[in-house]
């Protein structure tokens, strides 16, 4: 599957397009834009797809109406779940699971911007992105604990703590309690703090910034910042050395030199 | 080896039971808790013991007369080690890494209340823990350094990177420093820091919203922080799809689901 | 190869030693101290041969004339590369990666002195050393996308991501964006800041406390944070339980024993 950005028109999210930033929404905001089976499916599938996508270059998940997401619908997820089989239950996980991969899979660095309510799988989203953008009304709920629940849903168990740290990690994920934005901009969770007013000019601002740069190369620094989760030092450093000499095989590469020497300021095309 | 933690009664550290919250304190307050080889090794069959005690649902490890511990004792172990042959000191290394492994083996999350000294492996034990209260007062000190040993003792190579960072624990493991209070809060070591006279009820407060929770449910969560360790990151997302997909055919989930349908709180049993 | 450090005369940037501290300094002021093929090598050779150097206990990487280093020379370095062939350019990055690798592998703490400029691989020498000490003119940069390259150089994409977090990291190495004294002290990439006046004496009272340790097992404390980078929690503790098995058979374990029941402070001497 590949689509054309400019005419894309998902049918679970919302979705907008310009100069290689895609921006998507979660829908519903008057019930806070949960989650259902039909667009975390759609997500899925669309994040797969933008490893094909080159004109998108760098990904904003936004809050819709004050809010980010208040995660899985009680009525339309958790309600058949709690009357599935182990094997439906397996499709389910491995959906939810399938939507972090696909996220951290695809090349686009990926910003959150989070207003609001965050909470349940409307948490691992900004989790799983690259950065994140709060504003002083974010509030992020891992709280799965709280619906009868284990920590461990899509990944939080290993992303989290090396984000904030194991022993702050294991608080927010054995307690469910809701996590501020001053508290996460301290814990390094958010990458900064905005505004409501200024939120999507400054998710804007940081993702033009990014797709301005080396696109080839951005998308390598993701790639090895995933691969490099669980390698030996040395291994990542040779596999390091190995993603650089290619990135220094780009045309992007020579740009810069070349504008350097010019004293100008390098165009990238991402080749 | 199981046991009624009604009735438990070890015979080198003291230990009460009271509403799913079992707490362990060192003894001998007079020269600040230290550590023994007998309690060394009854606090490991203890540790690995809770696996199968149901009625214990989370551990508060407390400090005894306004210190934590200060570790192996000068006369009592250090003494004895330097006169030991190799397979001696494995016997005893081995000994301490498995009360680690046994805290972090055991479903039950472990709440470390700090307060006055905690020293050596009266540091390693709230290092170990999965949250940390700790008091003003609270003085940590991974001082193996200066005993002339390494700061690989009992996992703090390992573990403290993960909570503080790797430049910090670096700084800490190589020059024995004490870590104060405030900086342990900022640095992500401490969950809490509150005052010396509300240090128990404080960490009673949050291990009995802790027990109340879904107790097959955050021994998941405290199993898959262990497990996910040095997983890959797609690896770890498959391990918290097939876990959650367990947990999400424990009777707490229905509960959860059934008590926001009613608009009740959910009265959660642990299975 | 080893060498004296006393007499020790690298060529291409500056050596000095006294009292068991080794003090580096990449050379070229007028030009803010960049890197060449040559001081890569040599630096490279240097760290691995350190492994054999017993007398040198700690090293200080210090700046010079108030800038730590601008990384790789845009023209002895940047323009060669943008014409080299692929085996060619796997010759640099492998040795620019080796330069980490013995870094990290040689016993010796390595404490980064940090002022001015600290840009490319020349923030790559800070992150890749046991502890860094700035000032409040240090300014860092993991500019490598602003050169059209990928973030993962010589490790960066592993190593940085432990020391300040995994959100921040990524932010730095996918804007490039300077990261201020105040700002890595808070997320732990310093461990100190201090005047430029008083930088060099602070390294040094660090470096001395270090050097006057248990040498052999402050060399093993590094070597056990390297390799349980990605072990396992329970191969990372039984990895442990026999390195300290080791350290409890040196002589300087024995010394600390006796100083302290003599109430004296112990003398260690490295075996």
């Amino acid at each position: 599957m590949t689509f054309d950005p400019a005419t894309y028109c998902p049918e679970h999210f919302l979705w907008s397009y310009r100069d290689g930033i895609a921006t998507i929404r979660l829908d519903r905001p008057e019930r806070k834009n949960p989650l259902t089976f039909a667009s975390y499916a759609e997500l899925r599938d669309t994040f797969r797809a933008l490893v094909y996508v080159k004109d998108v270059k760098v990904v904003i998940f936004a809050p819709n109406e004050g809010n980010f997401s208040s995660g899985g619908d009680v009525h339309d997820i958790i309600g058949p779940l709690v009357r599935m089989n182990m094997t439906e239950l397996m499709d389910f996980t491995r959906m939810t699971g399938d939507l972090v991969k696909a996220m951290r899979g695809c090349p686009q660095p990926i910003i959150a911007a989070v207003d609001g309510i965050s909470a349940g799988a409307g948490a691992i989203i900004p989790m799983s992105a690259d950065m994140r953008l709060g504003t002083p009304d974010a509030k992020t709920y891992f709280l799965f604990n709280r619906v009868g629940l284990a920590g461990c849903d899509m990944g939080a168990c290993a992303i989290l703590p090396r984000i904030i740290g194991q022993g702050r990690a294991t608080e927010l994920l054995m307690t469910g309690r809701g996590l501020g934005a001053e508290e996460g901009l301290n814990w390094g969770y958010f990458n900064m703090v905005v505004s409501k007013e200024t939120l999507m000019e400054e998710a804007n601002k940081l993702a033009t910034q990014i797709a301005a740069g080396p696109t080839f190369a951005n998308g390598m620094t993701k790639n090895q910042l995933n691969m490099e989760w669980d390698m030996s030092l040395d291994t990542a450093i040779e596999a390091e050395a190995q993603a650089q000499a290619i990135c220094m095989q780009t045309k992007d590469f020579e740009r810069a030199y070349n504008a350097f020497v010019n004293k100008e300021k390098p165009v990238f095309e991402g080749d």
